[in-house]
């Protein structure tokens, strides 16, 4: 396996080092060829690298800086106010080669501008979109995009997400023709906001991409597509809502069971079959957002991702950079766009 | 009780008659100061009218007309072409005040543009909302507004939802103070688009109002507030998304807890304490949209509504009807105008 190399925002997130560290502990003595740059205070990181073996440790690189991105940071004062930052200071490794891809648990909005300004969008790529996979309730990932880096989208944008959510989905589930659908208000040709409504028809017009029209919200977890595109604002309140709910449906049902001495027994006795279900909707057990269109690799945690979920946003930019992501989307998108001006 | 009559659409839905008058049946037994007026096609009525007890048959009227919107029919074709419509003709009887309220399962762009058309808005409001409450999660009823109605909405067309949503609350639930969100991608006041940023504005300038600022997906389910304010493109998605995720973890829930003989006789045993929770979480267990803002009560019922999801429509119209529901809107929202005004 080819060397390969992470620059982390050791300081992001609710917990910060206390998570970080360990989760890239995890990863490097799980992968042999990986490499883990720690940006952030050096004095907070080393206390969790005493007592480690030295094939591990040879793999950390501390890059010291104390100067962090906080959580109630606007972008554009992030972006002029925060150049030493442990957030800003991973994006930069990636941008100057030093390391094949970046992870943050830290403010959204900071890492989408800085991303955007440090690396740059792909050619044809106006905005970045923010990615990831829905509660996993089918075998089969569903990848939503936006998530929210873009509040507002003309149709060309949502374009733009459509073929890099088809092109991620072909690159990581070596899904040779994902099937793309545009979330809407319901799936007749009538309906819906103007920009869902152009993007559809730029859909049609492009042979290279498997689009299969409108979906409603009903049918997100159907497993009938494989990319599903929205603006940032519906996104992202898509996500937290299937979220939200699936949470509390785990919580409601665990209640239930626990009132009652026979009910109790009862429950304990096939826990394992409830637990099964129960783990398979439960999104705190998924971490790990990409923002894509980027000519580099950056990778959003939960900002309060405990250990293992960390672990898990790791493998996501591990799996990226073993792929190339931004060349394979450069690529395929040159040949679409190519294939819809001949 | 003061005699009420409520005009159903008897033709529209999935079902048509076969649904809505065995629903219509049971409403009248069990409200005795309930009359219906049946619009549709007489031949197709009047057969599940057979045998019924007079003290029934004699509140039930049938106003006949062989036409009907259909599902696929747009908006403005329905408007033009459907005047003679059982949806048209209902509407028209609350309009000429000899209906206290109008139902249908039918097509929702038509009734939503007939209903603006035939009846007019309330003053000050601009254009209807589609509202409806959250799958019941919680004890206590949230209200989401729009569901559909409006895919593009102005900052001034939001708060007026938030005002109607406000005062609906207020007349169903009794409840003083409604607390009133707007449905957001944070909580900070930098967050979102233009729209909800402006209607966050103009609703912390009225003092009549509880209105607590931005909510995010995840705390839809919380009971944290009573109102949640959106476009109708969000709302349309929301809802349905949570319906979809809340029907699925039923399915597998259930499908899970099959499996296996020591399983299935365990999970039988348990069966009404898992019952109960899936239940409360099913949305297939509560049906009845309203569109509010109007000069007249109407009110949607779910196309594929069964015998007693349709009758808590019906419920649903005669409640509005007894609080007077859009005279209670236009007095407070009269009084709030005034108030941000002076």
């Amino acid at each position: 396996m080819t060397n390969l190399t992470l620059a982390l925002d050791a300081m992001g997130g609710d917990h910060g080092p206390h998570i970080t560290v360990p989760a890239t502990l995890q990863a490097l003595r799980l992968s042999s060829f990986l490499h883990i740059i720690l940006v952030g205070n050096e004095a907070e990181i080393t206390p969790y690298l005493s007592q480690i073996e030295t094939s591990v440790r040879s793999r950390i690189e501390i890059l010291h800086t104390t100067e962090v991105v906080s959580m109630s940071d606007r972008p554009v004062h992030a972006l002029r106010n925060r150049k030493q930052s442990s957030m800003r200071l991973a994006i930069e490794l990636v941008r100057d080669g030093k390391a094949d891809a970046c992870l943050s648990a830290g403010n959204t909005g900071a890492l989408m501008a800085m991303s955007k300004v440090l690396l740059k969008t792909l050619p044809g790529i106006d905005r970045p979109a923010l990615v990831s996979c829905l509660p996993a309730v089918n075998k089969t990932p569903v990848y939503l995009l936006d998530l929210g880096a873009n509040v507002s989208c003309c149709s060309e944008t949502l374009f733009q997400f459509a073929v890099m959510g088809s092109v991620l989905c072909e690159a990581v589930d070596k899904n040779p023709s994902p099937k793309v659908a545009l979330l809407n208000v319901g799936i007749e040709e009538i309906k819906g906001n103007d920009q869902v409504q152009q993007a559809g028809q730029l859909l049609q017009q492009s042979p290279q991409l498997n689009y299969v029209g409108f979906i409603e919200g009903n049918d997100l977890f159907s497993g009938n597509v494989d990319v599903i595109v929205c603006d940032g604002f519906v996104g992202n309140i898509t996500l937290k809502t299937s979220e939200g709910i699936a949470r509390l449906l785990v919580h409601q049902l665990e209640k239930g069971l626990q009132q009652g001495f026979f009910v109790r027994l009862m429950a304990k006795l096939i826990a394992p079959r409830i637990n099964s279900v129960l783990n398979q909707m439960n999104p705190d057990h998924y971490n790990g957002a990409s923002l894509i269109g980027l000519r580099g690799i950056v990778v959003k945690s939960h900002g309060s991702a405990d250990e293992s979920a960390y672990l898990q946003a790791i493998n996501l930019a591990v799996t990226e950079a073993q792929r190339r992501l931004p060349q394979m989307i450069e690529e395929r998108l040159e040949s679409i766009l190519l294939d819809i001006n001949s």
